[in-house]
């Protein structure tokens, strides 16, 4: 069934209203009088509906049940990855939004290459955010992860040390895995902090460390700076029982 | 320090020469006399190695010590993966290499809507393989996993259900999850079988139960026919110990 995010309040009664790009996106799928969907208020409440009204740049919804969206992970986790090059974090915020991350936090870092300006990231939040929607929608998630930025490698560092589970992924870590650090149950919130290409300086492993961060690796291969926090978020959700 | 896979003769002696791609990657890298090299025989063992000679064309390395590679998984895994449209095998072949993935299996599937003809095939397979060397080079491993494809479905099946771990991967199933199917213990051997973009038939799950696949989901989220095998493969190098 398709699925269609709308503001809470546009949910708050017994008909709802698709308009703008959700009544575009229903127009491209052919959607028509009769068809049931999903109306998702992004704060974990699916609506199951059925079409009622199909009218130019709008279609009219019947509410039928409201229901716990099944599809949100116990596990809150945020994915703080360093600044990429390329569309590598398009492709980590679409995955990771698959895989139930709960928000996405771009980082730079000492060894970042790609050190976009104010400007700059102000286009891309945008463009990450709906991709996130995309995803979310396709996917069958009760949630947007929320995309966005720290101004600072130590303002990623405070914030993702809050965590419940503060993890930071450093290749030249050798003997302390993500098992370790998880240790025998992972729940509540987590934090997966992944670098750049080249990634982390020694001072900044440092810096996590100081921080309260649980340093850790992710095995013997070297992943690539996309691959290693989806591969992070993965095993976490295994290790928290969601797969 | 950068890795080159080497047929195994010819890392028999105490000298090697880099040739043909070899050499072409070294130049790029510009790699000199007395720079440290890793030469694998693409069978678990990693040369250790210093440049002797660079002539155009070729390099010689006198090789120091051999050793086991750190970086091959103790466990096996067979990534099956249903032909999917545009570059999707290629991007899983790239990270399921990084991610430890012993085998690569393309196999054709109901839904399948790309349908390669044999010539193609072939084509596909050459491009594909050069993608796992690549990554295998980059990530560090000590094997260059295989690709290959399967005739017919029921030809992947058969294949797959000799596993230990024959995992088969359904957005339809409802309660078997992942950690069910493999229980306290993974060793050996896994295949993972996943679908194309439009999921497999009911008829084909039938098919897997009947063949002696362990039938099971991925979590309450539709993943995309890219991000399952990824993701299944993850949580089952977690399960097993390995990150």
């Amino acid at each position: 069934m398709t699925r269609f995010f709308l503001p809470p309040d546009a949910l708050g009664g017994n008909f709802a209203v698709l308009t703008g790009e959700n009544a575009s996106h229903a127009k491209v799928l052919r959607l028509k009088t009769g068809d049931r969907v999903i109306l998702c208020d992004g704060a974990s409440t699916d609506c199951t509906g059925v079409i009622s009204d199909v009218s130019p740049g709008q279609l009219g919804v019947v509410i039928e049940k409201r229901i716990v969206s099944p599809a949100e992970p116990v596990l809150s986790c945020t994915v703080y990855m360093a600044y990429a090059k390329q569309d590598k974090f398009e492709h980590v915020v679409q995955k990771a939004t698959e895989l139930g991350a709960m928000e996405l936090v771009a980082f730079p870092s000492a060894r970042c290459v790609s050190r976009p300006d104010e400007k700059s990231i102000a286009k891309k939040l945008e463009r990450w955010q709906k991709i996130a929607a995309s995803a979310a929608e396709q996917s069958g998630r009760g949630r947007i992860p929320s995309v966005t930025t720290a101004q600072s490698y130590a303002a990623a560092l405070a914030r993702a040390a809050q965590a419940d589970f503060p993890l930071f992924f450093y290749e030249n870590e050798q003997t302390r895995t993500l098992h370790d650090a998880l240790g025998a149950a992972v729940r509540g919130t987590v934090s997966l902090m992944t670098g750049p290409e080249g990634g982390f300086e020694p001072s900044e492993a440092d810096a996590a460390l100081a921080a309260g961060m649980a340093v850790c690796s992710l095995g013997p291969r070297i992943l690539r700076c996309e691959t290693a926090p989806l591969c992070a978020l993965t095993a976490v959700m295994y290790a928290g029982g969601q797969l």
